[in-house]
Formats: C-alpha cells, sequence, structure tokens
C-alpha cells in the first residue's frame, strides 16, 4: 500500500501527542471560537445515485456545506454547525432523510437521526420517530437539554427517544410538527409502489414454487441500494473541536419501528475531541445498512482505527477487517456501507518565532457500495479555488456492481489533507490526490476516477 | 491487589489460545449439546433492594436460574437457556422488567429488552414496548428471524424494532398481546403516584424558590436507586457457547419513548465465543442508569477487558477507568450501574492419557449502586451443595450510601470459578471467596460480607 504523505505534514509536525490541545487559543474561554475557520464534510449516502440526479445531489452537498459554514462564521462550535448541514440534506427532497425519506411496509415515514459532540461527548439520538421535518433536530435538542444536567427531583435526561413520544417531546420543545403527508414526495410515494409490487410479486414467486423455507436466499439483489442514501455530516471548528451527525429515512419496505443505525450510538455517528489518550480528534459519519453498521458499530470503530498513524491505512484496514471480514457479519452475501471521517490535530508553524497556530485536518471517504456522493468545504475561504469546495459523486465499474461476498471489497478510498493556517491565507489548501486502494479480494478493474463536480 | 488463582486454574491450563475450541465434543456437529452441563448466573438488578422483599428477590433468581437449568438439561443451546431465565425475571411483580415495570410520565408501561448470542454474534433488541408480556420473547424472535437470512425480495430483517411497530411486529409473529394494565402492580401503581407528587413538589418549590435555571442541580438524590433494578442473565451451554440477554421496564417517571441501555447494542448485554482473536468465551449483562450505560457501551466494554489474563483484576479496571471515570460521564455526579460478568475456556485434564475436557468457568459481578441481587446455578448438579447454587443480595455500608461523583466507588467486586468436568462429579465446584477491591478514590469503610442466601 503506498503511503500518502503530503506538503502539509512534512511542514508541520503535530505537537507533542500527550497533550495535543495544550495551546489552546484565547476564544476557548469564550465557547466562541474567535476568527474564521473550521471545516465541514457532508455526504449524501453510500448507495446508488442515479446520474441523471447528480446535479440535485450536487447542490444539495453544497448547500449543506454552506449552511454549516456558515454557522462557522459566525462564531458557532462544530455542534450547531453539523446539526445545520443537516438540517439542509434533510429538507432535500433527493435524499432519504428528514423530506422524501422512504416509506416503510405501512406507508409511513419514520426515521432516525443522532448527532454527538466531540467536546462535551454528549449523544442524543431519535429514532422511528414521525409527523418532524428535521428529526436531527429533536435529536441536537436531546443533547443539549442532557448538557444542562438534570431533570426535576433528580431524574436523569434521556438521550434517546423514540416514536410517538420522541415526537410528542419534540413537540414539546418547541419543534413544529410536519403532516406526514407532506413529508411524502412524488418520488417516495412512486418508489413505495413499486416496491410494494415488486415484494408481493416476489413473495407470489415463492409461494408458487414452494420455496417458502428457502425464500430468504432467492432474492438479495432486489433491495435497491439507492435506497441505502442516509445523510450525514462531521465538522471541525476553529478551536479543534470536532461534531459528527447522521439521519435516515431508513431501507424502504422497513417494518414499522425499525431503527437502524442512524439512531444507534456508535454506529451511526461518532465525535471526539483530543484528549491524553487519543492523539488526534476525530469525526465520523456512516451510510449503508443499518443492521451492518449496528452490528460493527462502523462509526466508532473507524473513530478509533485512525488514531494510528497512517490514517489511510487504518481506515482501509478497518473497513475490511471490521466491516467486510467482520465475524459479526460472516452470514451476509453483500456487506453495504460507507463512511466520512475527519481527523485533526493542532500544529505549531516550525519557525518558533512565528508561534503560529494551525490545524491540519486529514479527511477521508470509504465505501462498499456502488457509489457515494461526498461534498465538503472550508469556512477559511468558502470561494477558494482548487478542490477546497467539492462535490464528488463517486461511481464503482459497471462490472463490479454487485459482488458476491467473498468479492465485496471496498469500492474506493481517499485520503484529502488540508491544513488551516490562521495567519497565512497564502497557502490554504494541500491536496492529495485520491488514491485507490488494492483490493485484498479477486482482483477486481480498477474503478474509474471519481466525477469531480465542481461548485459554482 | 491480591492475585486470585484457585485450584481450577493451577490444575487446568487452558489449552492453546490460538485456537481454544479446537477440541470440541461431537454434539457441536448436531446444534445440540449432549450430556448435562451449564451454567447460569442471573442478576435482579443493581440499586436498591428493599430487606422486606429479600425473600422474593431470592425465589425469582432461584426459579429464573432453575428454568435456564431445565432448558440446559433438555439439551437448549445457551441463547435459549438465557431467554427462558428472563421469562422468569419478567413475570415476577417484584422485579422492574415484563410484569410490575416502572410506569413512565404518562403512566404507561414501556420496556426494552436485548438478546445476543455468542455463537453466531446475532443481536435482537426491542425499545419501549407497550402491551407485551415478555419483551426478552420479542428480541430473541427477532434474532432467530435474522439467522434465517433475507426476507421476500431481499429485504434485511430488522434487528431492533421499537413502539408500536415492535408490538405489532411481536403480535405478527405470534407472541400474544397483553392488557397493558394487567402488566402494572399494585406496587408500580402505588410507586408511579408517589412519584408524581414528589415531581410536582420538586417543580413546584423549584418555582417557588426561582430557581428553574438551576433546579437541576438541586435534587439529585430524590431519584429512588430502587428504580433501576433492570434485570438479566448470561448462561453457558455444555459445549461451551455463552449467551446474554437483559430487560428492562427503564426509569421511573421516564419520558414517553425512551429507550435505556436494555434495547441498546453493546450497551446492554454482550455475548461473544472465544475465536481466533479472543482465547474466552464471555458474556456480560448489565443493569443500572441506561444513559450511563449507553455512552459507556458498558456491556462490550467489560467484555474486551475479561480476555486479559486476571478477569478481576481486568473487570474492576474497566469498572473503574471505563464507569466511574470514564471522560464520556465527566458531567455526571453519580454513577450507577452493575455487571455481571461470565468467562469460560474449554481445557484439556493435565494427565494427557484421560483426554477428559472441561470447561472452566469464571463468573464475576461488581457494582457502584447501593445493592446487587444476583444468582446463579449450575446445570450438572442443580442439587448441589456447597456454593452452587446461590442467591447473593448484597448491600453497601450503610455510611456510604449515597456518595458523591469524586466517592463514587465500586461497592464491591467478586470473582468465583467454577469447572465442569463432565467424567469428574466429584470435584465439580472450585470456589474462590470474595475478594473486596482496594477503592482506588478517598477511603471507604470496608463493605459488610455478602448475604449469602442458600438456595433450598
Amino acid at each position: 500500500m503506498e503511503s500518502l504523505m503530503n506538503a502539509a505534514e512534512e511542514q508541520q509536525p503535530p505537537s507533542a501527542l500527550a497533550d495535543p490541545w495544550s495551546l489552546k487559543p484565547e476564544s476557548s474561554k469564550n465557547q466562541k471560537p474567535k476568527g474564521v475557520g473550521g471545516f465541514v464534510l457532508v455526504h449524501a449516502g453510500a448507495g446508488y445515485h442515479s446520474e441523471s440526479k447528480a446535479k440535485e445531489y450536487k447542490h444539495v452537498c453544497k448547500r449543506a456545506c454552506q449552511r454549516a459554514v456558515d454557522r462557522l462564521k459566525a462564531g458557532a462550535l462544530a455542534v450547531e454547525a453539523v446539526a445545520a448541514a443537516l438540517v439542509e440534506l434533510e429538507d432535500s427532497p433527493f435524499t432519504n432523510a428528514g423530506m422524501g425519506s422512504n416509506l416503510n411496509l405501512s406507508g409511513e415515514i419514520e426515521c432516525d437521526a443522532s448527532i454527538m459532540d466531540g467536546k462535551s461527548l454528549h449523544f442524543g439520538a431519535v429514532g422511528a420517530i414521525s409527523g418532524i421535518k428535521n428529526p436531527v433536530l429533536v435529536a441536537n435538542r436531546l443533547l443539549s437539554e442532557a448538557q444542562k444536567g438534570k431533570l426535576s427531583a433528580g431524574r436523569i435526561p434521556p438521550c434517546f427517544l423514540v416514536g410517538r413520544g420522541a415526537h410528542d417531546w419534540a413537540v414539546g420543545h418547541g419543534i413544529p410538527p410536519c403532516p406526514s403527508e407532506k413529508m411524502a414526495t412524488k418520488f417516495s410515494l412512486s418508489a413505495y409502489k413499486r416496491n410494494k409490487r415488486k415484494m408481493e410479486l416476489a413473495e407470489k414467486m415463492e409461494t408458487g414454487h414452494k420455496q417458502a423455507k428457502k425464500r430468504r436466499q432467492s432474492s438479495e439483489n432486489e433491495n435497491g441500494s439507492g435506497c441505502l442514501d442516509t445523510v450525514g455530516a462531521i465538522v471541525v471548528d476553529l478551536e479543534g473541536n470536532v461534531a459528527a451527525a447522521v439521519s435516515s429515512g431508513g431501507l424502504a419496505m422497513k417494518h414499522a419501528g425499525r431503527v437502524g443505525q442512524a439512531a444507534h450510538y456508535g454506529c451511526g455517528c461518532w465525535a471526539e475531541n483530543a484528549c491524553n489518550m487519543n492523539p488526534y480528534s476525530t469525526a465520523v459519519s456512516t451510510s449503508g445498512c443499518g443492521e451492518h453498521l449496528i452490528r460493527t458499530m462502523l462509526a466508532r470503530e473507524c473513530s478509533a482505527a485512525v488514531q494510528s498513524e497512517d490514517a489511510h491505512q487504518a481506515l482501509l484496514e478497518a473497513m475490511q477487517n471490521k466491516f467486510i471480514s467482520s465475524p459479526f457479519l460472516v452470514g451476509e452475501d453483500r456487506v453495504l456501507g460507507g463512511v466520512i471521517v475527519l481527523r485533526c490535530c493542532r500544529c505549531v508553524e516550525a519557525q518558533p518565532s512565528k508561534h503560529i497556530q494551525g490545524i491540519l485536518v486529514e479527511f477521508l471517504w470509504s465505501h462498499t457500495t456502488e457509489s457515494m456522493c461526498v461534498g465538503y468545504m472550508s469556512a477559511q475561504d468558502s470561494k477558494a479555488k482548487g478542490i477546497g469546495n467539492t462535490v464528488v459523486l463517486e461511481r464503482a465499474a459497471e462490472n463490479t456492481a454487485a459482488p458476491a461476498k467473498p468479492h465485496t471489497a471496498l469500492r474506493s478510498s481517499h485520503v484529502l489533507s488540508w491544513a488551516q493556517k490562521p495567519e497565512e491565507l497564502d497557502v490554504p489548501y494541500l491536496f492529495t490526490p485520491p488514491h485507490w486502494m488494492q483490493n485484498k479480494g479477486p482482483a477486481l478493474p480498477p474503478p474509474p476516477p471519481p466525477i469531480l463536480l465542481r461548485l459554482e
């Protein structure tokens, strides 16, 4: 595996790992970072993204990045910015989250969402919630309420609410309800009808062939992976605080009440500021088949993995050993998932006289699905040229579209590095070109290069 | 810390760690273990157990152990036996699970439960489910359905269902509904009324003192820890397969829709058979404050910890570093929880000519709460004398009843070892007496010895 080093890493060795945040800027005392800085990385799911909708994916990722950047510029911390990005992603009728979510077996929309703040390590989540336009706002409110401490009579505030109770709590905390019928779109309704017909046909065929007992092995490839497009975002603010969030309408034709990874601690998102034990701050958001992501706790595993020196190598190994070849997924014929990962550390300019602090950010993504849509933006210079603001809609080669489990492999994996140097805006971006992994399984043709959709 | 070694460990060194299960009995091919063997460990919660109900706790733990043992003797695997134990614990009106569960803010019963099979590593869970007498049976059914593979049209079966959807799925799979009013008991209803009055009074006082903003720090000690008595069980069968389960009515006066650790992967229970990476099979079930147990993923952390050589020392360290002093619970003034842990490895008699295989079982428990109720039984000789069948209702010393967070310490921690040697029934039990930990925090008076309630 090729080792990736870039100019940023060479120029700016991380400060002492034992206490990487020892040189905090003054602003940390005021809870609000001064100045402008920070970085956001969003995804519109790992699954299958139609080429015809590339433009819409591009626009929603751009808007989501912009929303987070606007919040960062207004002095918001990472957790506020990440929630703002998620609201934009949920509001798009093209993503499977909030508006336009997949319908369940009963024709209803039930959403999962969660958010984690790397600074306080608090977490909030909602599962199978109906009638709320932005589930992430409920998760975020749960997080912020829990940070305030105990409720009356010493009761411990909840971090995870589901179903009707979650809806009522949200409304009770000022989050407006939204009629479920308004959340369904033409597209989601027609997909529901199509899926229902397909399911009925499959069940009829299976009964006809008297294969009821073996029915479950018969139709692996019919679960359109287009339905896996959970959305998420990860953010680092100027102070180096990280936050992560994820939101999903869940699998198409799921049973009512089914909760996926997006509401599950350690599975849908993870964020952890650097501490004595961890030299790097890390944030992760996942997408894919919820059951696979729950049983492998993929967000937390990836976060732990990238504490090692070579983040890209560590992520590849985590995706291979903790996901594709995980003992927890031995019985699964295909393992569907994708992650976006951000890690950062504070670093000091080599010339000690200057005392210039910067944050070295590395962002990575990797997936086993046919495509994954990723966008990223810097708060330091949102109109920057180069690769600073980019949406990547990435597609695997046609002939690797549906490999069986032994052939399930990472479709692609990337690492890019970016250094925020507040005093030296002339070199804000440092770029390592996409790096295609060597598949460990049977040789696959190399995937085509990603489609780089430049933001206007 | 005193090192605990016992006769079993000295006599029977574990076989090669690289593949500890290489010497499987023939029965493993038939999915059903032949002969009689296995072990069960149950808990009726870490919290506060009234002395006046000691007899009832003793009886329910005994019955739960007996149910699991009956299943093991009938040739059941660990996962079936652990579910049977849970049904008995849920059916008791004295435990906070199933019948007699705590009522939520709205006066309803909503239960959480989960089960994990160490052999297949499958997991099933239900959250905030109403109108089902035995939530663990729904979790178990989700687990077994998922093991069958995909649903029609390639849909992935759920591992986690909540609320109304979970109820409907259960009824659709032949689990009978139970009117919620039948699940409430005189005790749970009067506790609800008492708690409601207390809450209203607390809120009135807080408003009266115009301390609305500071209300949350004012009444930490009023959340009766008697309400934390989640139940659980862990089992190893004759083949050495492990399984774990947990079930809870949740915190008293919780918000409707709140889901605690009992439904959360990695937090309420964990079971993992030995494999190439793990020399020991481990099973864990937790009890305590759900939010604390979720945010620390305590079940999985304890499971991972006891892979090291000295299980007791490892559990003490895990409880101290991953729970009491966890960076995830920095803001909490008290950290409430307890665990039961089982680890085992196959071992071969020192005299190679005999080729006698046994399973060395170590079982441990530890808690930070005022009391914890634990029972255990062997399937090999359920009428055995000695400590083979015992219920322990353990209480901390009076003057350590409610320490503030910096003083939160393990109330007690135990390890016992037991060797199953099918061919040599004359020495079935090997016992290490309870070992009281050295508290790392400020010195606490040593807790009194546990009350050992011998089973009739």
